[in-house]
């Protein structure tokens, strides 16, 4: 019986890709690749394109990035009808996302939609703050120590509390509040133990092992990551 | 010049390899694997395995389980400088460790002991959190919420708080601490938002979707893990 695999792409190098991700990827007969622009290129394709069949049919699909949740769930809703379409005449068929599909991914909202449906196996993917911590030698977190990721899209307060009470954090997409992350940030002593890199693992990668070295003034990508780990300085 | 690689395998299925770990297994001179006890069979080598040349020279060495620092520094000392030694003669030199070297991993001791001595490349893994959440199709976390990761043998007191206080919560070693957890997690109404896999990824590997199965009585392995999505109920 055909199935649907969600894909973990890892955040950039095809060869974060894991080894059951490609045994899969060669197999696909449709792939849906999501794009972020409408008609724009998908840096998730581009990550897995060495790794494709000839003949297989590549639908990219677009995925608004708006706040309003009726128009991303409009597309949700008219994704997964076509894939379940697509499963049910018995093409297996694959959806890939950026990094691990059940760490923040869009995915997650298509899978709901999905569930009971049609048979769906996840893959997981290399996350980018793993892919950091490895790449830059800058050790996330030993011993009995919590780790905690934090998405700072939400309340500077809860993301303030964060970094006060765990010596392990990630903070991801940090390009909209980054003035008032790095004040706060020096107010507390941790820009030393502070690591942030722009677009890890893609051609125009920046790594700031010194935040000061960040201008200010333009604006951050939005794959924008900061690594604090309060027993490890950033520079010898 | 001859370099070091610490390398994650991921938690146990040979297929969660990268393909950048399988590349450079293929192409060591020397490969060091753990042993948690003296002798034993080192579960890390058992999962690269395949991917290992014919003639490459394997040193399996014993990393002491113990409360005691002394004892373990001395082994990771001598364990670090037996490296340093096979890299300053031109071998190109592996260190494989469970699930991701730089989360909750022996490798961050040694790697702090080899810091500026050898060229070090760290290739990150799949952690058994994100292959259980993509396993089990059972979302760990999206949108704006935070993500925390704890090691149940840290104080129960740190670990309720952070159960209470966010809707993601990996629970990491609860084999100490079951009873209190379980009776936490009944008390906040939490049963159906959790999740727990034993020995995950591995042939002897338990999924509980209901932790009321779980024979309290019985001693649990090292490596059990809950994941709580507030969000999400494990069973549909």
């Amino acid at each position: 019986m055909a199935k649907f695999y969600g894909i973990g792409t890892g955040p950039g190098d095809p060869k974060l890709l894991t080894v059951g991700a490609v045994e899969v990827l060669g197999k696909l007969d449709i792939l849906y690749a999501p794009q972020s622009k409408k008609g724009g290129d998908s840096l998730a394709l581009s990550i897995v394109k060495e790794y494709l069949k000839d003949d297989l049919e590549i639908k990219e699909r677009h995925f608004p990035m708006v706040k309003d949740v009726d128009i991303k769930s409009k597309a949700w809703d008219e994704i997964s009808s076509e894939i379940v379409k697509d499963v049910e005449k018995g093409n297996e068929v694959g959806f890939i996302t950026l990094g691990d599909p059940m760490i923040y991914s869009t995915y997650i909202y298509l899978f709901e939609r999905l569930r009971g449906k049609i048979e769906t196996v996840t893959i997981p993917g290399i996350s980018s703050f793993s892919n950091i911590a490895s790449k830059e030698n800058y050790p996330l977190v030993v011993d009995d120590e919590e780790l905690i990721i934090v998405p700072c899209n939400m309340d500077m307060s809860d993301v303030k509390e964060a970094i006060k009470n765990y010596s392990s954090v990630v903070l991801m997409k940090v390009y909209k509040n980054f003035g008032e992350i790095y004040e706060f940030l020096e107010e507390q002593k941790l820009l030393k133990n502070a690591l942030m890199v722009v677009n890890s693992s893609h051609e125009d990668e920046i790594v700031y092992r010194d935040l000061g070295e960040v201008n200010r003034s333009e604006k951050l990508s939005y794959f924008s990551t900061i690594i604090i780990n309060k027993n490890f300085n950033t520079v010898d």
